[in-house]
């Protein structure tokens, strides 16, 4: 066989994988939606349930603010971007979902801060004296405004958005947390990475916002990277406002699915500045070096925490493997192939997609499993609860099928011409 | 052979399995003991570090408030019951450690709340919205008034006391905590679990206490009675304020371990009361209906948390097995045969203590391991963290071992003649 031959075989070959991942996933996507939609949607106060058991039965109604935005951005952004979830059924819920949150997810307006749990007709249970149910309000808003064209959305976007950068950047003392004289200025990676996805979010579609948040999202590119501690050999979870490594567990504490997460965040930030540099130091230190150390050599799958000491982390849970690092993982890998053409990460892309595939799976009841112990049995059946709802599995679905797309429809599979991010 | 000798048979082989418990439960105790007075004690700034690694070694040096509060409380029994503790270096430690909680525990002294943990050095670094940082420095420092006889110990612990009182039973509100309309009034177990154990602390050597608290711990007993729900068939962990099931998770919420070590605080209270109505209800619905719906009939041991409706829990922890809730276990079925004479819960502190002995203890370096995986294989290497310290194990082996020797003591092994509580 001819060499030539032999790589138009292998460049086949290739395209047939691409292709058949691309159905694979695309389908899964189906199945997933197809659960939030028959079973997640409160027709009488409108909102989502989000605490199903395995067969989509609700063993809770209590409704979590941060899945109730999530569910709201996901439903737009299939809505926005896939022709086949184009339908009444997903907006008018979106739209539903929306209308909750702007009713109740304030605990006492017009100040601003948002519930953490609501009562199924919306009176707060529980506040966080943390961004993240303000945040997760935002980017609902501000995808309800992109889908629908009403200003109101996008104005409650914008004026929780400001909200959000005063308490992180200049005053936190509205989100209620004591300061305490032991405790360390400590900088969770969550706090930029929450913020630079909302500069994305809110200058999309918007070119006088993307002006406005340029400086904030360069200042959170610069926060995240400040986690790359100890040489570069590890991503650290928490450090000093300075970028210093702080004492004990917190300052040692690694959760290696954020990190790949924050990698695709960074890989987004990087083509948006046209920063090649940046796009290999991202690959390096976000994607390859967290999935060194947190890949389990022995029964496959993401573990959810380590110690950059290799101690045993205090956390009960960090052996087990939890379905959202590796919907991270899956969006990173193929994101940081289509954007450097490194053959490595795609074949990553499919070690962690067989993985999860695999075992999080339900072929039964469709949705995910969300928690597997370290071996892969699945340990808690549920398909949602208060921290897992419509969101890591469709977004990665979704992203990873757009982006199969926009690999087969290159001239040349397997060229190392960058991709433009995709719309989703 | 004739059926007396038969008898005297079995007496005397039931004497050796006493006997030789007792033998085993004292040397484990020894050891336990060593293992702390050897890595935890801080001889510079008092008090203990409780995050040690498998051999003892530190991983972190932060100060939990409830983890000093118990270890000072357990140095002080332990060289006040046992004679062989009576050693100055315990006593020393102990009042380095309550000198320590004193100095620092109070956040904004002369206010009463304390920190949740402590700096090494004593700077606060958070606050729980509870009361129990407060429980376990009011049960220090009146166990430092027990042994030590200075009157300012026991001013502090009857002052805390009357604080935490307050909090509980008149008004919250300096606990910090927002009360939002959708949050149920919902009462945990372990409030009035809590405040049980010190009614009986604090009036085990002062017999004005025991009248001025005499009636809150009626009240105490009545609160956690009412946890006993589902027409006697299960014991909730949270229900309303006037003893009605909650709705959802909260609601269904269990925890076998916790109900367990209710029981042993409730047998106690019974025979304080001279109530056998009351003993007999206990034995029943807070030692054998939790123990027979939370032992692993798979793997053994007690999972740490389930759903009364046998749903899938949403604690990621859920079917793990926890130390603690084992030694709560061997303490409530020694002490149910103790007062009851029923053999059938001898037999279950030996299941529980064979169980526990095997799987938890770690025969090379000493101290238990805390947390296991469903099926009983190791999780957690750390022998102390911020919610293991010196206190479940060594508390359940110095009390067992103080209910075997007074078994031993009795004229006729396996008699029935309820013994008065142990002194520990």
């Amino acid at each position: 066989m001819s060499r030539g031959l032999r790589v138009q075989q292998d460049m086949e070959k290739e395209r047939e994988t691409l292709q058949s991942w691309k159905e694979r996933v695309g389908q899964e996507l189906d199945r997933v939606v197809a659960f939030w939609t028959e079973h997640s949607h409160d027709r009488e106060h409108g909102g989502f349930f989000t605490c199903l058991g395995r067969d989509g039965r609700m063993y809770d109604d209590l409704k979590y603010v941060w899945l109730q935005g999530r569910q709201v951005w996901m439903y737009c952004r299939l809505y926005r971007t896939f022709e086949r979830f184009r339908h009444a059924e997903l907006l008018d819920s979106a739209k539903a979902g929306g209308e909750f949150l702007l009713r109740y997810a304030r605990v006492a307006p017009p100040g601003k801060k948002c519930a953490f749990v609501l009562t199924r007709d919306g009176r707060p249970v529980k506040v966080q004296r943390t961004i993240f149910s303000e945040c997760f309000y935002t980017m609902a808003m501000n995808e309800l405004w992109q889908v629908t064209g009403e200003v109101r959305y996008q104005s409650e976007a914008v004026e929780m958005m400001d909200q959000i950068i005063l308490w992180v950047r200049e005053d936190p003392s509205g989100l209620g947390r004591p300061r305490l004289p032991g405790a360390p200025t400590a900088e969770p990676m969550a706090v930029p990475m929450m913020l630079l996805s909302l500069v994305e979010q809110l200058g999309e579609a918007d070119q006088e916002l993307a002006g406005k948040y340029a400086e904030l999202g360069d200042w959170c590119a610069r926060r995240i990277l400040q986690h790359v501690q100890r040489d570069g050999q590890a991503v650290l979870e928490n450090v000093s406002e300075d970028g210093q490594e702080l004492s004990g567990c917190l300052g040692r504490h690694q959760n290696p699915g954020h990190a790949l997460e924050a990698g695709w965040f960074l890989l987004r930030h990087s083509t948006r500045k046209g920063d090649p540099e940046l796009r290999a130091h991202v690959i390096e230190k976000f994607l390859l070096v967290p999935f060194r150390s947190g890949w389990d050599p022995d029964h496959g799958g993401l573990f959810y925490f380590q110690d950059a000491d290799d101690l045993c982390p205090t956390q009960l849970e960090w052996a087990m493997k939890l379905w959202w690092p590796h919907n991270e993982a899956m969006i990173a890998f193929l994101m940081g192939y289509s954007d450097s053409g490194d053959p490595a990460l795609l074949d990553l892309f499919y070690q962690v997609a067989e993985y999860a595939f695999r075992q999080f799976r339900d072929p039964e009841y469709g949705e995910w499993f969300g928690y597997l112990n370290r071996e892969g049995k699945v340990a808690l059946t549920i398909k949602g609860g208060p921290f897992k709802g419509c969101f890591h599995v469709p977004r990665c679905l979704a992203m990873c099928e757009q982006m199969l797309d926009a690999l087969l429809s290159r001239p040349a599979p397997g060229a190392c011409t960058p991709l433009a991010v995709p719309a989703l």
